[in-house]
């Protein structure tokens, strides 16, 4: 039996806060961040496409650099992990073919035999939108998993914080996202919380449920 | 204990698939759906602003009038239940100000003491941004909901199908959106996959690992 009970998720996702101070001692194990790179990796896409790289900066001078240009937030640097939620730039039709390319392999199916379905991709990504809608989409699908990466580090008892105020063109510039034909969209660093974060004490603030759930 | 181990979290999400025909006759429980509302009124959103309302629609003979607007795509109607991932249009300073307000009441302290970070949000969102651009931001959390949604769903044992594959516009024209001040940005259904679904008997498909996951 592997799924959990609401109970058990709903508490999990009640426990998770954006943390603010991370304990820098503390470090995920290895086999934790193996399946949290593994969630990522299964997060869903439109079409499957996957028009991301998720960037993991384990080099502490790095992390250290990208602390200026995180609006001064310790959590880039101190957090045991980092990751760095980047889009492909010029994402073309050779990524498409790239796609097909690698469902014809683990499918053990003939590429040609997927070629309506490539079309059919193409067409809406290419021929129905323009380089800057599928920026767009690129980012939505890019914000998929950030809410994979929220919602699995939570149930595994791991906390997180989601990261967009950073100056995404510092971090190409430190990180040399660019020439990996990379840009970054949003940042996700996760780890545990720091004893003295006073934020993992206040009461998590939403919406009163009337006010989010239109049921027709 | 409420966490899950790392194998429960990649075994419901190696299980999840984007789910295309459901079975029409097995539904969600209303515990469970439960669940799964509060599951979205948790999701993290930036500065937790929560630019969105989820709108479920339960009345079946505006289901089936779904179904043409999404591309003939059944789930819409066969799925046990439907979520409409809106934005709220018109998101203004009266938005910040509802959350600051909802701050100040959950965490019993005067809203005079948040004017600070009243007066951030406001200088991030309205100030650094036209609308354009707000409805962009907004549209990401979005996303995350949706990702929260995704990933939600699979630990709970229960299929969904993420669909952007819908004509916008007319769902909000068929559901009355625009009178309540929302926007239609996407769609998700949940429920349980049928025995006939050839999909859920496929190979999942990701780029490999050394694809995906970039480590610096």
């Amino acid at each position: 039996m592997s799924t959990i009970t609401r109970e058990q998720l709903l508490h999990q996702l009640q426990w998770r806060y954006a943390t603010k101070q991370f304990d820098p001692a503390r470090k995920i194990s290895a086999p934790d961040w193996s399946a949290l790179e593994e969630a990522l990796v299964l997060t869903a896409s439109s079409f499957g496409l996957q028009p991301w790289k998720f960037v993991v900066v384990t080099d502490p001078a790095q992390r250290e650099k990208l602390v200026p240009v995180s609006w001064g937030q310790r959590q880039v640097a101190d957090a045991s992990h980092l990751v760095v939620f980047a889009l492909k730039k010029n994402f073309s039709e050779a990524d498409v073919k790239a796609y097909v390319d690698r469902i014809a392999s683990v499918r053990s199916i003939p590429a040609d035999s997927l070629a309506p379905y490539n079309d059919m991709m193409i067409g809406s990504l290419f021929k129905g939108r323009d380089a800057a809608a599928r920026k767009i989409w690129a980012i939505n699908q890019i914000y998929i998993a950030l809410g994979n990466f929220l919602t699995s580090t939570a149930v595994l008892g791991i906390d997180s914080c989601p990261m967009e105020g950073i100056d995404p063109v510092k971090y190409d510039e430190i990180l040399g996202l660019d020439a990996l034909g990379l840009a970054t969209v949003v940042v996700g660093v996760a780890g545990y919380r720091a004893a003295t974060d006073k934020y993992a004490a206040l009461k998590k603030v939403r919406f009163e449920h009337k006010d989010v759930i239109v049921t027709l």
